[in-house]
């Protein structure tokens, strides 16, 4: 069961170069692709005529032609050229979903088709701000349900134990974080401050610190899959929990799950350093730090939806630490309860 | 759902050798082995003592001996020796399959015994005419039903996109090629002609062609799924449209699609060049240049076999070019209704 | 449907170390660990907190820490420590498996914990004789339902097909053998007598025989899934079949089979050299020539797994040679009827 109304990332806008991209996406295959008008389009992944996978066939210059037998849509689904044939049948068209570009990514909307308000995306502004964040991307295949991914991002207890090589550092520091958390209008945000704590091995890789740091952790959840997060630290005592951040060690990420099946999803994760602005080279070795976390992360869920998947969650105990994961999970068992009515109606 | 009162191509005689051979045919596990005195002889691939594959086994003087046990058995499936034992019980035997070696095949017939007529095998006699034709052939597995091979054979539109670097070129010559269609006794034969337009470039690759050329393809599929096809060019004007189709580059191409699951089958092709005969290079370059175009297919059938699987194929839309592959759905259709009816009985 | 109620190899206590081995036994996922004061245990391989396998966590001083978040559990199962809570829910438990070391394995019970009764299994003592009996051991998977497994060893016919090239030799050696069998408490025992035969390949690679020999096979089964193997050959007519087995050629092989799916086990073996007892190289030469030979047996057992899953069991036939095999599965039906009962109380 997935949340069908509502945004998903389908692809980073540079991966829709001049070949088409396949996809699935809910459970459906989508051809992605960009015409020559620069447009970028999403459809339905198989041919209406005899099913072939569209993402086989090439982009022309009236939309995507099939590579079987040479028919051709547009952007829109319909069929402008069947080889050989000047009427064009009313049955001939692929479903299209709607996609918009912005802030580096290409969203989709799987749902009902009027119900695609580009006022619901998530703003990622820093994405287009090179002047005071660095940018880095990836996208990487999780074996796992995508909300699995969502409950790693909103227990943080976690980076002690999976990460305690990279961001993690000791776990006290984190089971022991100052936590408050809020909801909002489209999630949960949370803040966590590690007051007085050593920095982690990634972090003084990238920083030159004195001893023992201000750490700070705010993370928002937008249902239904993207979480932003805003991290980092300065030397203790210089007035970060007071509320200046600036010149020390900062960075963002972005964090978007897209759901490919009910057991595995796609995992768009951007890196914007607020640190060394200009330097490429420090982008690159934070960037780096970061995909060695989430494949940390991704080992972990990976096996743990084998064992979810045999065994269901019905037997599952809550701790203390599940507290604002718990809040998430009811938000978004309310989004599935209202997907259910929709798809009864 | 196959039909199964049909005759097969389990093997080509030369994969029969001093080994047995597993093979899946509609579905069930078959040995292939030839016997000490050279005769081929088809099994249910499981000895009836233990299960094991007869395949793991070897040829001995008397048969087929199970690698497990020792119990051996003959070509017609029945036991003729138990290791350690003088009577032989009536259950110890295997099911065997009527075959039939004939024009470098060997031919299996999966149905009801009694009905196996060698008389409905098709002939392929240039198979053994090696003045007039040379001679290559292979098998490939197709991950796709066996049908979705016939159907690509019966829409030649295809060529211009699936395979315009090798036997393809121009789509436009493929689309408006002149065709004439015929039912025939126990299938469907068609006959293009693409007079005067450019030869493709695996044609000019074995053939000096002083420019354009008058081509013709000529394919009849004899059901359930063996296709025979008459290809060539002549320059143009040089008459072959009237029926002199000598003294150019000219070719034939058998192919046998044998089901092995519901989602996939064996691809079973010879090439017979009737150009340059006796240059042994020549039919080398030109089977390899066919493997190349069967690869093609292999790739877009496998994949299309994916989507219908998943899909099923009601969704989907005829056009023009689809004439043939209608009408020869029609009568395969038709064979399964009679094999549901037989199969009720 | 598998015999729970008895002991079954976990595995070998060497393959306990400083990190959790992860098995899946009985179709159950298993963690196996030995504490910090050198205690093994067994767990359900997965955290009741949020499923993750515990295997993927650590050994720390109060037990078996998950790797994901943190909670430790000590060898019962019970938790012992949750980061940053202090109370301990109920729930929070995984269950455990009763586990005994002895004679160099780790044995485990997946039934009723209250009947895991330890004199029930079966004495190895040979493993901790290294004044007699030399001792290799290894752990092989296996694609196939144990029982074809236990199957394989009661029918020696099968040695002269499957290994006629290690420790099999002439087929009629087998076949005319004499063989007696006994039913045992807790299984059954057979013996059987090659007189003046041609000894095997292995056999002459690791002795030095003057031409024929008197050689002997006792096998005795232990239910469910044990095989005590005792085999040996002296020269021929020196007093072997009257009872004095000394100063020749023989050795001990311990099977034991371990489900771990319905078409998958565990086949834990070990070889005892009782001749060249101080000869680090013959005992190495042996195990290898062994290992080939089950890997002889692995062949044909997970292919004849293929067809049995595929087609059952109903339609087999069994031969004179089975009498020993068929007494076998009588008396382990009557266990499984025995487990049937059990849990349909």
């Amino acid at each position: 069961m997935f949340v069908r109304n509502a945004w998903y990332i389908a692809a980073w806008s540079d991966e829709l170069g001049d070949k088409p991209l396949a996809r699935r996406i809910l459970n459906e295959p989508v051809v992605l692709f960009r015409d020559k008008a620069g447009k970028a389009a999403a459809l339905s992944d198989r041919c209406c005529h005899r099913g072939t996978p569209l993402s086989l066939g090439e982009v022309v210059e009236t939309g995507l032609q099939c590579g079987y037998h040479g028919m051709v849509f547009d952007g829109a689904g319909k069929c402008v050229h069947i080889p050989g044939q000047d009427k064009i049948p009313d049955k001939a068209f692929v479903p299209a979903y709607p996609v918009i570009e912005r802030d580096r990514f290409v969203w989709i909307w799987m749902g009902e088709a009027v119900k695609a308000d580009p006022a619901r995306i998530v703003d990622v502004p820093w994405h287009n701000d090179s002047e005071h964040w660095g940018h880095r991307h990836a996208v990487i295949p999780i074996k796992g349900n995508y909300i699995l991914m969502v409950d790693n991002l909103m227990d943080l207890t976690h980076l002690g134990y999976v990460h305690k090589r990279t961001v993690g550092g000791n776990p006290a520091t984190h089971v022991e974080a100052k936590m408050e958390t809020a909801r909002t209008q489209s999630g949960v945000r949370f803040t966590r401050w590690m007051l007085n704590s050593v920095p982690p091995p990634t972090y003084v890789a990238a920083w030159r610190f004195k001893g023992t740091v201000d750490r700070w952790q705010e993370f928002e959840w937008v249902a239904p899959s993207s979480v932003l997060q805003w991290t980092g630290a300065k030397d203790a005592g210089q007035g970060a929990p007071e509320g200046d951040r600036e010149g020390g060690f900062q960075f963002k990420i972005f964090h978007g799950l897209t759901p490919e099946t009910e057991t595995s999803c796609l995992y768009f994760w951007a890196s914007a350093n607020g640190f060394k602005v200009r330097d490429a080279k420090a982008a690159d070795e934070f960037a780096a730090a970061l995909a060695l976390t989430f494949d940390e992360d991704k080992a972990i869920v990976e096996e743990q939806q084998r064992r979810l998947g045999e065994f269901g969650e019905d037997w599952l105990t809550n701790i203390v630490s599940d507290g604002t994961r718990v809040q998430m999970r009811r938000i978004f068992d309310g989004l599935l309860t209202d997907e259910r009515k929709l798809a009864a109606e």
